[in-house]
């Protein structure tokens, strides 16, 4: 970490944020010229204050040197992170692919679309129990009961569960029968949410946020991993822009940079992120030659008739020719998807 | 809700959406031309699910008419709601000044902030106990401990408490010690946490989302509302746009459009908006001029010691020469602050 | 178009907007339920002014049905448009490849470049002679000398050019010189330019500007075209969002909306849009994939001496190896790139 | 200027660091820490190109300590920018109110608006006659006539004249005709016109484009600045955002922001910014107390027979009583509108 300061301050003002810094247990390198003075930091610089630093009278700028994470930092684990669900693996050299309707409707629902997605090679079913909602007017899913029946669809098909959690109360029931807990969106920045689930041992699929940038969802990632749980898989779902055509837009470019900076998977969910069922094959496609770890694709056997987000789905027989060109994509990338 | 369909559709796909609106209690009206075809919805379509009607194959476009929002809308309650707060008043022609730390530090601390800005002209003392951190090596606040400084410093000055909740586990503390519970940004859209509070009677003050708009914004009041509790402030705090020179962008024509659509009382946070301290005074003005309700400001006595936010916090000298600023511009504007 | 009024609106208002469309040769259809209003157009809504139409008092709001572009609309000519720039063909099954330096520096820079990037295959030069610059104290490009350098390499090599316009005063030259004129974002809506583009027949590569959606950028197409100049290639370089990671957010969704939107060809600069050389290869991979009709990518043969936009450029060697990759997948998407 | 290097890059690059830069005229500073290799610049950094920098291999950030402005800079210039226009002056104590028609429609329409304008207290008379529009089948201006009718109205009512240029080949007439020279959002990066409007000495009226950060809009001023003119007044008229419910979003910070930043005069126009004409009220007033030191509103005497942007305009009796509540906060600000 670099402070740079007004180069005409007084020496109280050095001492101050020398001050600040030592009794932290670092140590400080200053260089002064005519027309900058910078206090470089030296050590742990993670305990210190960004804004306390500015706020000291005559910081002009702090500039982070290295990155605010450390667990989910590559520099700190140069290896990919592969984690094991069940048998199936998430990172490395395999493409995870989870599919499954967006809410949780019925046995019949959640069993046909199940052995269907397994049949054209999904690896995880994907569906949701607990509902975020815009409106409380809306839907708001089967809750314990669409955690049933994803448990009779897994029976079924052996397929692993991934499901979005809401609530820290529903944490226990989670941890017992969910395989992978999915943390949406809009809970990216739930800090208490993510220190339970930093406390359990269960792979937590992350979304990025709407409008977090690529730091903020990594440091999330780290709120999780600093609690002892280091398996998380991040997931980029598209982010809020003036595009209004799309949904959302989906940032491909986070792909390369948070394999980049981190040593997690990354998975890429080309539904949510467009809103639009005919883009979905296209940008499942580029995610993966992009190098996503995964997709989370919205499968719906009646598309008109489905509880939420019918907008985004495609049938079975959509999903099973994707399916067929993802294949022919990740042999070219030198990519296995489990299970085929 | 107006349906637009292909003008070329298939008559069993006009009869699928009346189908399904008829069975939700609705009428419809069908509208024909060469380059057209209208379904209007007639009746309650707060139960409509759009991406539902978008999903059933010929329809181009759904567009609501009126707002989703009924306990909120202004329509519905066409009088400015006033909410009493130990006998202080949010709403109307009353100008709420919160003011107080990002972070309650200790008793002294409180006490003394307390106390200079009731002299200033504040009529509630904000503060943080439980503080949500980007980074999870951050000062997390001083949690229950905080809350019992706030209610020292309640008891000393008579200020009623405004303070954020983090995690549903905390709300019976909350309902027991609090005033005004504060749900951040970051939680706008923390349904569950929305629902919970819906069940208190406790005056809820909501913090619009980075990156929410005006409606969704509206909606989580909607969710708190439908619940039962219909004490809620909005507070405008910022969007996030491209511009990095401020923190955030303070989005002052929210104000107006906020009372224009709903009856909730309104208030604007200068200081984490733009997260720069000089930046509060003429911020903090404009916002009392496009009609806010009320304003929320960061005091610190040693902003340079402060440890969070120090950059956009204000000494106690600082903040009274705003307040009679303010004061000016309230009588011009035919506002009162309560208290003085 | 579908006029959306107050149902309880007063006659003269429906009878004010019946009589302004009417006026403009269109016909009208009215549809009036209990809780809407809605006047239908028929005929060419091309020439009504949305904002107009707003003014007038009672209207709520006034809903597009069709898309405002005609010439640029693949409901009017359903067919790919193919480009020939000197028998290289872009759109269509074609892949164009344009590669070179951000900035023509030397003739001796430019030459080996151009040589080099169409041994890898490459099928335009690209390289800028007038460079629009943030800064009035940044180099400005070698300007006219610029030019004739590109020609020389052009000779050297067979490669059509492509360069940017800056002012329409060097349009004659450019005309005369130039096989595909540029015209960068900060100049999508340079309405001026546009027009005088569309005066000539040369083909015109768009970028989308930095805040454009995509109806705005197609718009810009449409001002070319409309002047009797249908030769356009749109380019997708990023768009301005809240990340910095990353220079601009590449937005790929774009690619097949505006393929399903329009008949134009659309091409992908990675470059520009990243800001970051390691960023090229993947994003330039996923663009293919996506359905781009081909690349734009900056290619130096020092980067760290490159006179501007070193960061994002790569070298040759860099350019080859992306370059047998997007063979590779070229193949697998049926696509041929000319003159390999 | 400081350059962030690798704290384990090679000599060589520091050495080509120091040699780039000692190249143009510049010292350097070397400071060099066990986790930290900083190279401070000392000089006119003004000729460095940051991209280039960073494509030296082993540099890892630039990070500008002064701002990229020279002339446009409060440090070079403390006081405050006066700009006289006929004797009305904009800047310091004064408050310049521009208003008018979006578009010239007739001799009757713009001389009616301007006498009504000039009574109830605007100085200056704003009017498009060349109008940049989204479509190229909207009604374009009445261009040259335009201009002419402008000059009818000023010599009707003697207000100086603010009109927008949209091609450098109508420079010469804009110099003799048009007091106030406006660049609309859209050119205000097209950075030849800037160039030419640098050799005039006319005062130019300088919109923040859509998705103009504060710096670059600074900079176009430069640009303007660096040719020769620094009569440049900043106009701040919203920003694009994912916020639909107004037309842009107003940036209010940006006024006290660029105060500091600059000398230069810095006007607010709300109409544009929303797109609501029941927003201007709120806006403008809120304008004046951030410390615009103007307005520009849109005023028509039949805002639904406009030919343009009707929704934003509003009518002479409003912009009347507007104007009466903007003289008693410009009293409370202590602030004069010339002229009355």
């Amino acid at each position: 970490m670099i402070v740079i300061m007004n180069p005409k301050c007084k020496d109280e003002s050095i001492k101050e944020v020398k001050d600040y810094v030592e009794a932290l247990g670092l140590k400080t390198h200053l260089s002064q010229g005519e027309t900058f003075c910078i206090v470089g930091l030296i050590g742990d610089t993670s305990k210190i204050d960004e804004d306390k630093m500015i706020a000291i009278g005559e910081v002009d700028k702090v500039l982070k040197v290295g990155e605010p994470y450390k667990k989910a930092n590559r520099l700190v684990k140069p290896e990919n992170s592969i984690i094991d669900v069940l048998g199936n693996k998430i990172g490395g050299k395999n493409l995870a692919i989870m599919a499954g309707p967006c809410s949780v409707e019925s046995e019949e629902q959640i069993v046909e679309i199940a052995k269907k997605v397994k049949e054209s090679g999904a690896n995880f079913l994907r569906g949701g129990a607990f509902k975020p909602r815009t409106s409380p007017y809306s839907f708001q899913g089967l809750e314990k009961e669409g955690l049933r029946l994803l448990e009779v669809a897994k029976k079924e098909t052996g397929l692993p569960i991934v499901t979005e959690i809401m609530a820290t109360e529903d944490l226990n029931d989670f941890v017992d029968r969910v395989d992978v807990i999915q943390v949406g969106a809009r809970n990216m920045q739930n800090f208490h949410l993510l220190k339970e689930l930093g406390k359990t041992k269960t792979p937590i699929l992350l979304k990025r946020g709407l409008s977090s940038t690529i730091e903020e969802w990594i440091m999330s990632a780290e709120y999780i991993m600093a609690g002892g749980n280091e398996n998380v898989i991040l997931c980029e779902r598209g982010i809020r822009t003036f595009e209004t055509y799309t949904r959302n837009t989906l940032d491909l470019s986070a792909i390369p940079v948070v394999k980049r900076l981190t040593h997690l998977p990354v998975i890429v969910d080309p539904s949510h992120a467009t809103g639009k069922n005919w883009l979905v094959e296209p940008l499942a496609k580029s995610a993966v030659i992009a190098g996503a770890d995964g997709l989370m694709i919205e499968v719906h056997n009646n598309p008109a008739k489905a509880l939420c987000d019918g907008a985004q789905s495609i049938k079975p027989e959509e999903f099973s020719k994707i399916m067929d060109k993802i294949k022919v994509l990740a042999q070219v990338e030198g990519r296995d998807i489990e299970g085929i």
